[in-house]
């Protein structure tokens, strides 16, 4: 059945029955209302929005409902992880032309599920709208974990601060071009840059532990390396130096990509690791207390023009070359 | 120059500068980090979120930018008037084309910006992204006035209460079918219609009257009465009789639309007025305490199946017609 024979108020009733009752105990009115509604506390709260639209962000032919759903929330929940806050209800706005298939907005609504159980999230609201292509937009609210907790910016970045970064890179850009150029690779390395690409895992335990072990700066890598660091030393009027070598490289990417493995962990995007800031000490702190890899890139210095230098081993510089994704630049 | 020039970063920053730095106290981070931050309090929260597309809510060559960015934000701090809320922040997820110029833009947030000032609205987040059509998706933040105020709901009419609705209606009905049909009124008449589709203005002071004066059951008027009606009855599981007579319909209306007046009035939806229930002394102490009218039309039956009849003057029951609208609605 197509949403159109369905129609709005049809497909309303289903997703929410799908999103059934939050167990949440500061909930008042979850989806079915003008606004949701629930109870204030006192710690900081947090808010964030993303969009994925058919044609820019994904492309249908590529992509299953079910990563679709996914990755929505996923992207957003990462904003929140990079904050160090603990996302707590959802909305979700989804445009659809009127003759997607039913079971599709289900598979959607499905991933979206299963991300969102895994951590607490109460799907609490949303519109439906019919629309040419489709576009997901989802709103986070969350809080820190308590009143007091302070939150990760982009703005507390200080000369001399070590630039480290959980997990691998370059994964997530591989699984982009793998599938727009349908590349072919083995079984594993198909799967590793599907999942990285289609199905991240927001680092929201690692974002709640750099607050824990006192980091102040940190930003999630969805732009690229280059490029997200490039929003912290712009808010900080900080310049940066990364080491190439140091840059942990997904293994596959490098297997597979060779030459240009640099270049997809440095500007690829999209992997929704953590970028942060802190002394040699800090970071040594937080490499104890997570279970993902923890890898010091580079050094923040003093530099109030925000540059950012990439240097070899030898410490002579290398070209940056595209600094990573930004929406409506012509390259 | 066009938004594809000067790029997404450029944008941001553009558009972050025309927000300017908000007065509010209990913001910690506005634009410009991975989320927006304030300080929590315990008054009761409220969220919503609605999507304004090109082509399906909007045509650009009927309405200005600037309309436009009035409008996205009316409809859902209209939302927070329905729960008889404060709005408090915005988030605006904007998706463009390449090639939309950044003056549209600029005048599009003018709107908005205009709208947010006068209750107090703070825009402290975002995305914008490309896309084939324009789309708008405004998330709205909101409270109670303070701790220990009720909210309005859909769910907690009771047989007895009279349904009563702020303003006149049918105006922003004609104003979409004026513009769509580019029917000629005279310029009182077009001036009219055109304010009412396109430059609603949300009940925000009179959702907070009606919790005031111990109104608990109401709605925004987004899909037309009765459509909007039928969603009071369904989540409150009672039904409901309309006297046509009674329905405040617009006088420029009457005048221009004559026998279809009714139909736009009950049906045609996006007046944005607030539709409640109470007991006529609620209404009657609400009407005298807001500066706009106040009419009862109606009143809350026991029938369980949720049934909505339109009667005369002399009781006899009316056809109701097309409900209001609905997205993906096959007609």
């Amino acid at each position: 059945m197509q949403v159109s024979e369905l129609g709005e108020f049809g497909l309303i009733d289903l997703l929410a029955k799908m999103v059934s009752k939050p167990q949440d105990k500061q909930l008042i009115i979850g989806i079915g209302d003008d606004a949701a509604a629930w109870h204030g506390d006192t710690s900081t709260q947090l808010a964030t929005v993303d969009s994925l639209i058919e044609g820019v962000h994904f492309t249908l032919g590529t992509v299953s409902w079910n990563e679709l759903g996914w990755k929505a929330l996923a992207v957003n929940l990462s904003d929140i992880a990079a904050m160090g806050g603990v996302p707590r209800y959802a909305l979700v706005s989804l445009a659809l032309p009127g003759h997607t298939e039913v079971d599709d907005v289900t598979d959607l609504y499905r991933g979206m599920i299963e991300l969102a159980q895994q951590f607490g999230v109460a799907i609490v609201g949303g519109d439906t709208s019919s629309a040419p292509v489709v576009a997901i937009t989802i709103t986070i609210l969350g809080s820190t974990k308590s009143q007091g907790k302070h939150i990760l910016t982009r703005s507390t970045a200080k000369p001399g601060e070590k630039i480290a970064v959980t997990g691998y890179l370059g994964a997530a850009a591989s699984g982009s071009e793998m599938l727009a150029k349908r590349l072919q690779f083995d079984p594993e390395a198909t799967a590793c840059f599907r999942r990285a690409f289609l199905h991240p895992y927001p680092r929201i335990a690692e974002g709640q532990i750099l607050v824990e072990q006192g980091v102040k700066t940190a930003i999630d890598i969805s732009d690229g390396l280059i490029s997200d660091l490039n929003h912290i030393c712009k808010a900080s009027q900080v310049g940066a130096r990364i080491e190439a070598d140091r840059v942990p490289i997904e293994p596959k990417v490098k297997a597979k990509f060779g030459d240009r493995a640099l270049e997809l962990a440095l500007s690829g995007g999209e992997d929704y690791e953590l970028l942060f800031t802190g002394s040699a000490e800090v970071i040594d702190k937080v490499r104890t207390a997570v279970s993902c890899p923890i890898t010091v890139v580079g050094e923040i210095i003093a530099d109030k023009t925000g540059k950012i230098t990439l240097v070899d081993r030898k410490g002579k510089s290398l070209n940056l070359g595209r600094g990573g994704w930004e929406h409506f630049a012509t390259r």
